[in-house]
């Protein structure tokens, strides 16, 4: 993390130009009878989860290119997340991936935790690779295997990671199943469901009473036949049959070619059975890019379902959706991108907030299709990256998160601390 | 019809060769302890039912190419099914559509069917154009529509076509609901929704207590945005908010690209909420291509699920799916196609009867990969067009009934009686 | 279209939210040596044509909605388009097509264009319908079919299309060929392609030597299985085939699921053979809908290309790009779909405008990714719709061509003079 | 290699089994006067080359699941070809990938091949991956690269590729460039094409005149936003600034949704370029399965286009297509999933040589699209497993390579020679 003072002083050159645009941004929306401080206090409020598992170099099947000064352990992990917080007020917690990320010493990782103002979010289980000496493989899955012993084993696996997550304060546990088969026949597709159900369940037994379970789909990929859990219907008719506390995660991701990703988030919303988000960026598949990088209208289009059903009486508040990155860098500086998303997510949301919702449904109700659509192209086009830095700025950090990291050199930093070939678990 | 000395003379030449084939092929099935007969008395039993709709040439917007000697009145149409019927005795019934199929004088249209050995399997409403005279427009929806008015006269329509199906003997009737979006912001997606919800559960409410509702669902076209019924799992909510007679409609053109089709069919015989198919084939969307067409693999895999599910203790069996195709044929002589679309049909279910399905599961419990797809493609690759020509020789049909349709001119008589210019409705 | 008086007095009650707006984005800009004024003119000498056939309402092959008011007649076009151009000054040429356009009386319409200050821009054939009478069909192929008869009639009506165009100054020979296929065996592949070729060049040949034939390409509809010239990569190798008077036309709804379609656009300017547009929206493939209604990004980049290579040395600089719109609009009015999909096109023209091309650059040249994506999204961000305001204001037309239409009351009128059921040719 | 002895005794009590289908075909056949010997004969000499970096388990960037007994060194990967040639008749060569099959002592090397009775049929480059203490890096583009050392180091190694082609009697040199941007901005488009083709012309200049130079395409992965070739109009392009010793490589993987394949096929053959195919199997994208196993229509459709090709005076038939496997297997075991993929290929291609060519070109002059479709349909169905079992035999195979592999226990005895953990080199 950067001193205070530090922060101050990169600041300092980019205020100026700060206060011009904010000014007239705030006048422009006064005109409309929208407050922006308002926005920018909602803005303030807004936090998305770090992955820990996206703050080293990732790569593809083809190869992976380090940049160095990659976070070595756990500690250095929640560093890194830190650091991000302090840029950006935003992302005062992350999630953990196990066994990447089993906590050696639980009370000085909370301490640890405390001092840097964050918390852990999520716990994520891993039962698509072998760990070193395990008794059972998971080539041929895990929570759906046939054999009884591998769900076992599964289960457990899952079972630790809700321990370790009560341990920690966590309010989620997300499953993201792998299980799958890559040719016709390999797998009987509806004992496989039912068997992934049954394992779901014992896991399910094991949480709290105050843990959610997020149920991830996806349609291809590490499997290329078939996914157990390939789509939302799954995932959804899978969350019936556990109870209350199970819930969807979209990832934005893990959707076929051309699909109405927003539509999905109404719907489930509608159904109360939302739980939380991956964001990244995709343009063919689970591409894990930069989120917002391919399709921000897309992401605010997305925002603007969840807005709107947060202020809508008709919808059950209760739920609370996890937003989260789940995202992979291969060319940029893993720091760099997380600030970029971030950034992207903020900036969507705010525009969202912008929307005249009250314009927006008597549209709807008489049918006027042009001016709906004019109303959220409105909110689209107008340039909210001031508010953006504007919460930025009252929540004590970076006026502008990337341009500051970069003048504060913290990667060089960092490969001097850390070192040019250190690597991060991960993907 | 033909006469049955016309199609005994047209058989005859054919007898020889399809001696020689399903000779052999029994005795191929023998070795293996299959008894060829077993599988034909199956196909025997196998009916699939012909949409009114597809008796006459469809077209694109981009222009329609008919073809001459179209049905000119419902009569004509169950004319022309009875005359598929004749040929491949595996084509017993008709889905009607309405208003396009309004019958005029249902005693004698019962008499017509009767005497044809048809029956009416399905009712399909119109709730996607509008009609002359039409009190207010489904431009922007029906069943889904922001004015009350609309959707009550939708509802109607569903409840007329409801009546229609009891006096005819349908045991189904079926929602293709076109009802969506071209832009974002057009519709308030939750909300439209739940107004389809609650529309559905009026025409629900209406239907007599032995007779299934079908939902069908579709990604894209006529509406480019969104579509209130976009996928299997939308269908499958609105299936469990209606109740028991409630069931998910799978048209094979309606998915995404690279969907995996025969894991929802899977899934939903799981669930108990497969209702029935529309068979067609699809290379891009719902392309309307003769069925078997362009995927043979696929419709052999779904088949495989069907068949792998019908013969399962464990599921519920009560159900019966209704097996429909929905086509449209631009370039084809319409009751060509319809023979060719049957042909598969019949073709990529003998093959799933083929598989031998003990061994595959004791393949698929031992992950034994390579020796689960080889049973699967064994019984894909197998020529089984011995076993359906069997078939249709013992349903009193034509051995090969295009070719027989062929040589019976039937389409210049149909040209001759009908016209040149004869328009069927449809699309 | 209306009288000035009128216009004005539309304008005046936007014109001090314009000013303030404008005023500051020319601040904005003058910070970072931007003028304004430069841009505002570099908007306001781009022009893109309006398609006679985009005036009515169109439809789906499921139904049609008309609006009421659509153009009778050719002149009648010509009308919508002057009132189109009126408001914005961006649309001063129209797209013909040929049959439905075709002109009676030459001279008179070269003085209603004269007098509206318009032109015509392109000429478009229609193989795809068979018109009354026609000796022979185009249901299996025009340029492509097996019979010489039928691609004689096809060359014929393209020369037509040749004279009309030289007689009315159209600088632009569009060819859009739906010939193709449904089921595989039907076309043989190579043939079709070899006689389409062939029958190219003799329509190449009667062209005159100023002016282009452009080639279209599209993936899939009419025909489902193969297209004779399905993508960039057909189209190009007919035109390199033709000579240089024959360049490829990029629609942006003909494209595959997930195509970089901005790559495929500065590929072609690269190999000097991109001769035009057109634009509209798309969402699963060609919907029609308003340009920039689903994917603002996407048309950010393409114009970004576009740019680029505008200001290249090294790019061929001769062959203009010709820029047009082709859509259908099934649910808004047409005259608003078209105001607003050139706004579309402005506001993404603008943004590539004010790309730092030279930082770009330079972050390109030292792979800095962050960077060079930063500098792009600077640009795609900044709310550029004072400049297109001001482009319309400059040129005398409305400050918000919409607001302006819709304030004039201006379909009211048109419904008024020409009827509720009028019905514009089209699909 | 087995011994003669004991691949003799394993097809032992395959053979009656054998003799009676491969007589009822050879029967059906000579009815429609085709002589089985005839096909079988071109069976025989048909040869697709195994590539040596799918002779080891393969994986997802998620994880990888090794099989053991994998190849430990290029001796033993020939080896392993040996073996597949031995059961199959049909894998005499092989494709090098450099640097993991750099030989260390070529000649012996070649006695080693000659002995096996095996060639070598290409070179691979790779510049997607950094080799330890390389220069300069590959991270962000090789022959594209903006650097130009790094483009002078990737062209060396393409050079160093062709050099060791020359010393093993390589025909061909193939290029697959992962190069590309992840996001919008991060490539000049245009120039890193240019210099992509500038690079390509040193390696080409480099080349003997009796070498080919395949250029692959890719859609997306290793990345996501761009890649340089992309499509086959850009490898075709590039093969036209090269010259005639260049030409497009289509590995059934590498394109987007619903690709009509086999028109690309065709149409490279019929411009004279289509210089080799990579097989796999594809559902989604690159997923690198089993050849035929999931769109065996497809594969056949695609052999159809080639043997039509073949077969036609009017196409250059100078230029060989290479013939190469190109997979990854995750799942099964290498060899056997190999097996798989050629006893598919062979399938597809007998079927192909089946076609009746004479009635197909009359129905397609005809438009008579049913029994064109109706024609290729014929033989697709046709199981002529017996044909290719009957050219293993006479090519002194095994009549099921995969269950005689399984009876020989081969996969144990390599487990026993080479370990259980032997890691091959490969994805």
């Amino acid at each position: 993390m950067l001193s205070d003072d530090q922060l101050q002083d990169l600041n300092r050159p980019l205020l100026d130009e700060h206060q011009f645009r904010y000014q007239y941004l705030r006048d422009l929306l006064a005109r409309r009878h929208v407050d922006a401080q308002d926005v920018v206090q909602q803005l303030n409020a807004f936090q998305v989860a770090i992955p820990s598992w996206a703050l080293g170099t990732g790569g593809t099947r083809f190869g992976r290119f380090s940049g160095g000064g990659e976070p070595r352990s756990l500690e250095e992990k929640i560093d890194d997340v830190a650091l991000l917080n302090q840029l950006n007020g935003s992302s005062n917690s992350i999630s953990l991936h196990i066994p990447w990320d089993i906590p050696q010493d639980v009370p000085a990782l909370q301490q640890q935790l405390k001092a840097r103002g964050l918390t852990i979010d999520s716990m994520n289980s891993n039962t698509f690779q072998d760990q070193p000496g395990q008794s059972v493989s998971y080539k041929f899955g895990s929570l759906s295997h046939t054999d009884a012993a591998v769900r076992q084993l599964a289960v457990e696996h899952n079972i630790e990671c809700v321990r370790y997550g009560q341990q920690l304060g966590a309010g989620v546990h997300t499953v993201w199943l792998a299980d799958g088969s890559n040719f016709p026949g390999q797998q009987h597709l509806r004992r496989a469901y039912q068997r992934t159900a049954e394992s779901l369940a014992s896991i399910y037994e094991a949480m709290p009473s105050d843990m959610t379970m997020l149920i991830e789909y996806k349609p291809y990929e590490p499997n290329f036949y078939s996914m157990v859990i390939p789509d939302w219907g799954t995932s959804y008719s899978l969350c019936q049959y556990l109870g209350k506390q199970a819930q969807v995660l979209v990832d934005l991701g893990h959707h076929l070619p051309n699909t109405n990703i927003e539509q999905i988030v109404g719907r489930l919303r509608h159904f109360g059975r939302l739980g939380g988000f991956h964001f990244n960026g995709s343009m063919y598949g689970d591409d894990d890019l930069t989120t917002g990088s391919t399709k921000p209208f897309q992401l605010f289009l997305i925002f603007n379902e969840l807005v709107d059903a947060a202020q809508d009486d008709t919808v059950n508040q209760e739920a609370a959706v996890a937003y989260m990155i789940d995202a992979s860098h291969n060319t940029k500086d893993p720091l760099e991108d997380l600030l970029q998303s971030v950034e992207s997510i903020l900036g969507a949301y705010a525009k969202a907030l912008l929307v005249d919702r009250a314009a927006l449904h008597e549209a709807q109700e008489n049918n006027d299709v042009v001016r709906a659509e004019e109303i959220l192209r409105d909110a689209f086009l107008t340039d909210v990256r001031p508010l953006v830095a504007e919460s930025y700025r009252q929540s004590g950090g970076a006026l502008q998160p990337v341009a500051v990291y970069r003048a504060a050199r913290v990667r060089e930093s960092l490969i001097q601390q850390r070192g040019k070939l250190s690597l991060s678990t991960g993907l």
